[in-house]
C-alpha cells in the first residue's frame, strides 16, 4: 500500500516492529535508506564535517534571540499618564470620552518607543475614538495608496485589518520576538479569537517555568464599542462573554479590568502596558459619560481594585442595610443613579457603594494572586447584608468567582441576560434589568422589611418604567430625566 | 472631498440636512440623481411596468423557501437505536468506544436520509472513531481524485476540511436551507467557531419570536478526543471551555449532554437528531472505556437527565454519609473507582452515587426547561450532605448552574483545572485531583468526623499517589492497578 504522499504517512506506518519481524524488517529497510554509515563513524558520532555545518551561538535556531522575545525586550518609555487627567471637580457632573482620553496617552506611548510598540485592530481605530495616534503615525500598509487615503503609509504602525485572526496573530509574533502592543477591539468580535487567546493562555503558562524564558510584554485588549451600547448594530454586536472564556484560564496570567472612567482607564492602562507575563483585558466605554473620580481618587481606586465610594454612600459609621457594588461603566451609572433615587425616596436608608475594577480582586486569594483576603472582602461587601451587584458582563461570572465567599448567598447580581436589539442605551439596561428602576426594586425586595414601608417607591418604579416604554416608542430616544440625570449630592 | 469610493462612503456623508440649509441641497441633489420621476408615477406609487418586472410568489428573495428552511424541513429516517447497544451484563466490566458504536447509528442514519443529513468535521472521522460511516459514503470532494486516496468521491456526505470555520459555516447553511447535520471536532478545537456559534445560538433566539419562521433542525456538536484523552498531544489540545460559553447562550436554545459511555450515547444522540431549534452539545469518549448501563437503564437515566445509580450507591433507605456526583466518562469512572475504593476500606460508610447526563438539569427550573424541580434536586443530592462532584469540564461551571440549589455550600467539584502535558490518562487526572485517589481525599476531608477514624485510608491515598508519579516516570504508562480496574460488586 502506499504510504509517502497520501494520508497514510499521517498515520504510524509501521506500528508493531518489537514483536512482528516482517515489520522489523521494513523498518529496518527504511532506516537503511537514510545511508547513517554515510552521517556517522563507527562509533555513532555524528561526523566531524557535518557538525562544522550547523551554526554556532545565536545562528542556532533553538538560541535565536528572537525567538526569546524576552531577551530582547525593553521597558517602554511611558509618559506620566496622569498628566492626561480629565479635571472631575465632582463626581457624576461632567462627561468625557474615556477611550478617547486614553487615546492620546497611547498617542504619546507611540511616539516615545518608535519601533517597539504597535496598536492593532480591526478598522476601528477612529471608531473606538483613539484617533488621536494618527498624530504621530499612520496606518502600516504596503499596497498601492491613493490621494483619498488618509494616515496610511508603509512604516505606520497602527495595524488594521478586518480579521480579528491576523491582529491575534500580528500581536503575538510581534510580543513574542521583544516589543510590546495593544489590541483594541469591539467587544463582542473579540470571541472570534477564543481559541488563539486560549492557546497564548497556555504558552505563558507554560512558559514560567521554563528557566531560560525571558518574560515578555503582556498582551493588553482594549474591549470598547460594548454589549451596553450597541444602539445601531444591535443583538449580533451584544456579546461580553469573552471574559468568561479568559478566566477560564491559569489565575497567574490573566487580568481583567473594567474602568468605570477615563481618569481610571488612565490608571490600569498605564499599569497593563508596564506588565509581563500577562493577558490583561480592559473593557471601557467610548460614547460620553458621567466621570466620577479625579486622578487622586482614580490611582487609589484601581490600585486597590475595589474600594467604597464614600462619597457615594450614606452608611459611614454604621452597618448598611445594603451594598449597592457595580463594575463597568454603564452598570456603575446605573448603580448611581439607584441610590440617588433610594435616598431621596427612603432617606433613611443606610446605602454602601463598592466599585469594583479589577475583577480578579473578586476571588478568593487562594484563588488569584489579586484577590481580597477574606477580612477584606467582608470589609467591603459585608458578611450577611443585601448586596444588589450591577455587572458588565453576563451575570453567574460574579458568582463563579465569589461562591466561596461569606456574603455570597446574599449576593443578587444583574447584568447582560442575551436580551438584546437595536434600541437606546437606556433600554438596553431595562431589557435586562440592570437599569436605576429595576435596581431600585431589587433594594426594596431585599432589604428585610423594606417592601412594607416602600411600596409607593415600588410603585414609582413601575410606573416609571411603563412611561420609559411608551417615550421610546414614540420618540425613538431615551426621557430626557434618565439621558441627563446628574450625581447632584 | 472625496466620498464615493473612498472609505468615507462607510460612514454618513451628509448628517446634518435637518439644520442645515446647504447640507439638505447636497442631499436633494444626490436623491434626484437617482431621477426618481422615472421610478414613480406623480403620486409617488413605483410604475406598472417596473413593478411588474418583480419576480413573484416563492421567487420574490423573501419568500424563497430554502431562506425558511423550515418550510422544507422533513424529519429524518431514524432507525431504532436500541438496535445498537451494547451489552452490558454488569456494570463496569467490559469496554466499548463509545463513539464507534455511535458511528454505527449514524452510518444507518446516513443511509436511510441520502440528500438531507450530512457529517461535518475536519479530517477526524476516522480518528474520532466514526468510521463506520464510509460503508454508505464518502469523503466530499470536487478536486482530482487519486488512486491512492480512499472514500472520496463528488457525491460524499461527510464534509471534511480542517477548518472548523468551514465546518461551521457549511453546517449553518444546511441546517438553514431546511436539511440536517451533524459536527464531530477535537473539544479544545471547537473554540474555534465561539463566534459562530454565538451568532447561530442569537438568530435561533430571535427566530422563535417571528411568527412565519419554520423551526429548523437542531445544530449538533459531537465533541469527542477530549480533554481527558490527550494522551500524545498534550495541553494545547485540552480545553473543555467551549460549553462554558454555549451555557450563556439563552436557555431555551441550547442543550449540553455528558454521555457516561456507548448505550448513553446512543440515547442521546437518537434524542439530539429528533430535536429542533436547539444547539445540541454532546461530549463523549471513544477510547476504550468501561460500560455501565445496559439500553433500559440508559434510556430511564438519559430520560430524566439526573439519576442515582442504585447498583453503585449503599445509602439506600438511609440518608447518605455522602453523595458522590459525576458528569462525563472519565470523572464517572474516577468516581466508581473512589467509591469502590471507599467501600472496600470504610465499609459502614454510605455513598450515593449521582451521574448527571444533561448538564442542565442542574439549573433552577426558572432559569432552564430541563431544570430539575428543587424537590427533585434535593432528592438527588441532599440539602444538607457532602455533596463531591467530579465534572468533565471546569470545575466553576458546576457552582454556577448550582449557586441557588439548597445543597450548594456542601458542593465540592473536582474538574480540569488547566493543568496538563502529554502523559498518561490516570495522570492527566491526578494532575487535576479529579482521579479516585483525591476523590477519596476529598470524602474523608468531608465527611463529618471521618478523618478521625480514616488517618489509615488518607495515608494509604497518599502512597498511592507516590507509587503513581514513580511508576509513570519509569515505564511511562498507568500502574496496572489503576489500568485494569473493574467495578465488581
Amino acid at each position: 500500500m502506499q504510504i509517502e504522499n497520501t494520508f497514510r504517512a499521517h498515520q504510524i506506518p509501521i506500528a508493531n516492529a518489537r514483536e512482528n519481524r516482517e515489520h522489523l524488517e521494513l523498518l529496518e529497510g527504511w532506516m537503511r535508506s537514510y545511508q547513517p554509515e554515510t552521517l556517522f563513524d563507527p562509533h555513532g558520532r555524528l561526523r566531524d564535517e557535518l557538525r562544522a555545518a550547523a551554526p554556532s551561538g545565536t545562528r542556532r535556531m533553538s538560541a535565536n534571540p528572537h525567538a526569546n522575545g524576552g531577551e530582547l525586550l525593553e521597558d517602554l518609555m511611558i509618559p506620566d499618564f496622569t498628566r492626561y487627567a480629565v479635571p472631575v471637580d465632582a463626581p457624576g457632573r461632567s462627561t468625557a470620552e474615556s477611550t478617547r482620553v486614553f487615546g492620546s496617552f497611547v498617542r504619546d506611548v507611540m511616539q516615545a518607543n518608535a519601533g517597539r510598540f504597535r496598536l492593532f485592530g480591526p478598522d476601528e481605530t477612529e471608531s473606538n475614538r483613539l484617533g488621536a495616534v494618527f498624530e504621530v503615525t499612520d496606518r502600516a500598509s504596503t499596497a498601492e495608496i491613493y490621494a483619498s487615503d488618509e494616515h496610511l503609509s508603509p512604516d505606520g504602525r497602527v495595524m488594521e485589518v478586518l480579521s480579528e485572526h491576523l491582529c491575534q496573530g500580528w500581536l503575538e509574533g510581534y510580543l513574542l520576538s521583544g516589543r510590546h502592543g495593544l489590541f483594541s477591539c469591539y467587544e463582542a468580535f473579540i470571541h472570534i479569537v477564543d481559541s488563539m487567546f486560549n492557546q497564548h493562555a497556555k504558552w505563558l503558562k507554560v512558559a514560567r517555568d521554563i528557566a531560560w524564558r525571558r518574560p515578555i510584554a503582556s498582551l493588553n485588549y482594549l474591549l470598547t464599542s460594548h454589549v451596553w451600547r450597541q444602539d445601531h448594530n444591535g443583538f449580533s454586536h451584544q456579546d461580553p462573554g469573552f471574559i468568561d472564556n479568559v478566566v477560564n484560564k491559569k489565575a497567574d496570567v490573566v487580568r481583567v479590568y473594567l474602568p468605570p472612567d477615563a481618569n481610571t482607564l488612565l490608571s490600569v492602562g498605564d499599569h497593563c502596558l508596564r506588565s509581563k507575563n500577562y493577558v490583561n483585558v480592559i473593557i471601557a466605554g467610548k460614547q460620553p459619560e458621567l466621570q466620577w473620580l479625579d486622578m487622586e481618587a482614580a490611582i487609589r481606586h484601581c490600585s486597590q481594585g475595589a474600594s467604597i465610594w464614600r462619597w457615594a454612600s450614606n452608611d459611614e459609621g454604621t452597618t448598611p442595610d445594603v451594598v449597592m457594588a457595580c463594575a463597568g461603566d454603564v452598570p456603575t451609572l446605573e448603580t448611581l443613579a439607584a441610590v440617588d433615587l433610594l435616598r431621596e425616596k427612603i432617606p433613611d436608608l443606610k446605602i454602601r457603594v463598592v466599585n469594583v475594577v479589577d475583577l480578579m480582586a473578586l476571588q478568593p486569594q487562594s484563588e488569584h494572586p489579586h484577590g481580597l483576603s477574606d477580612a477584606d472582602f467582608d470589609a467591603l461587601f459585608t458578611a450577611d447584608r443585601p448586596i444588589i451587584f450591577a455587572f458588565h458582563g453576563y451575570p453567574w461570572l460574579i458568582h463563579r468567582l465569589t461562591y466561596r465567599r461569606h456574603g455570597h448567598d446574599n449576593l443578587h447580581v444583574r447584568g447582560y441576560k442575551e436580551e438584546g436589539t437595536t434600541t437606546t442605551p437606556f433600554d438596553m439596561a431595562v431589557r435586562n434589568e440592570i437599569d436605576r428602576l429595576h435596581l431600585t426594586a431589587d433594594v426594596i425586595d431585599r432589604v428585610p422589611g423594606l417592601i412594607e414601608r416602600a411600596a409607593h417607591v415600588k410603585q414609582y418604579v413601575h410606573d416609571k418604567l411603563v412611561d420609559h416604554k411608551r417615550y421610546i416608542g414614540e420618540y425613538g430616544d431615551d426621557m430626557p430625566e434618565f439621558k441627563q440625570w446628574r450625581w447632584n449630592r
